[in-house]
């Protein structure tokens, strides 16, 4: 409904281990940049966000792993925000194999808005204000 | 209780971002680490299970960051195995500060025993014994 | 002149260091993304080589840093073959900012081709050749 | 000679690739930690220099690939400085297998001191004297 999609990943070498597929580790950065699509979409690119002095500080992720991307596949984060508050925001991910359409590996991250000094912050009103038309505007699609 | 500690971890420049602090990916490496140490403390060295051909995927990780480890810190994992099946096994994970012993992160992860196909398999019985002698010993220290 | 140009790669949040820059290894995987879009550019996938039962191991990597990526920035690597001998291939390269076009750092990587024994080994037959073909039909663009 | 050895570093499982050795870039995040380890002996910890207001911005680096590190294997690195100037620094680098002592990797990287604003600085005073004392007394050695 209101997922938005990266654009194609294709799985790198070094992202690969020795049992020949992804390394776990590799789809929490994809979620990373499956919410920086997300922020970019909804008009508020997150080099805007750390230029105001803020970050989404990462407090929790959780992935559940199904079947494994390996090299010479693409893939396409699809991320939905599943929660937004004054100082939080969290969201969901499916990784999905970009030919197959098979859905990897499902996820979520939560995050606390912190200033300079990395202390919990409120989200800058204009940012909020824009992640929430960004929900309403997806939602609606 | 039964927690056993990888020896200490220097936190890498390369590990750091651009928010002057670890990346929270680097956990998820850490706590890799940290089942590894488990599995070499009761006598079943991973490289062991993977000649054997087996490996354990991944099947769920999750991680809560209470505080950040920053370049120039050292931090150590200790790990307990909180259920062994005949095919599964999990882990729970504490990152600590090696020097404060503060607690910044905890975490579990969720495995399959898997063969060379990657297909699930059952845990090689040499394997599965030592861990549960291991669980056994490590529960009564 | 026989420049192949890989997608536009966003600069992950994952790949910048405390510095507030690109971590300089960054770059030495996107060498790697380099190399990859010229094979498949001239018709050998990388993973077809794989499949053969072949690698090209990296036996040497360079790397001069001019000017520095940052999040934010999408940079695009461009390859061509310096050398192509019946075991042995060697790439130099250049990444750009992809928007500005400022050249951010040149590179260069030696290669041998191993079998699955990781045995120094002849580059098979038909890929060999279509390199050949490949670095023609490029240089004569 | 001169040469400072790091603690042993354990191969991490996410180091690997699916050719089952650990990838080309590991150990260029090696060298990184054998510099880092330099600067620790001579007294110059680099969180100072950080905190000082400056970096070592890498300028250069280069590595050559002998014999290949896997899961299961500790490394230790060797760092050499070759060159010491007001602005820039140099070091060499030797990769061993901690066991066997067969040298893995060896390479070297350059360095120009810059400041906050990534701006070419002189290396602060007490730092350079330090490095250069370092030098004196490992050289001696």
């Amino acid at each position: 409904m209101g997922e938005v999609f990266t654009a194609p990943i294709p799985v790198r070498f070094a992202e690969t281990d020795l049992m020949g597929i992804v390394h776990h580790s590799a789809y929490v950065v994809w979620f990373e940049m499956g919410r920086i699509a997300w922020m970019g979409e909804v008009g508020v690119p997150y080099t805007e966000v750390s230029q105001l002095g803020f970050h989404f500080a990462v407090t929790g992720v959780q992935a559940s792993y199904r079947a494994s991307a390996t090299f010479g596949d693409v893939v396409v984060v699809g991320t939905e925000p599943t929660l937004l508050r004054s100082r939080q925001i969290c969201f969901s991910y499916n990784i999905y194999n970009a030919s197959s359409k098979t859905l990897l590996v499902t996820g979520s991250s939560e995050h606390v808005c912190v200033d300079v000094q990395r202390r919990t912050a409120k989200i800058p009103h204009l940012v909020l204000e824009r992640f929430r038309r960004g929900v309403e505007k997806l939602q609606s699609r």
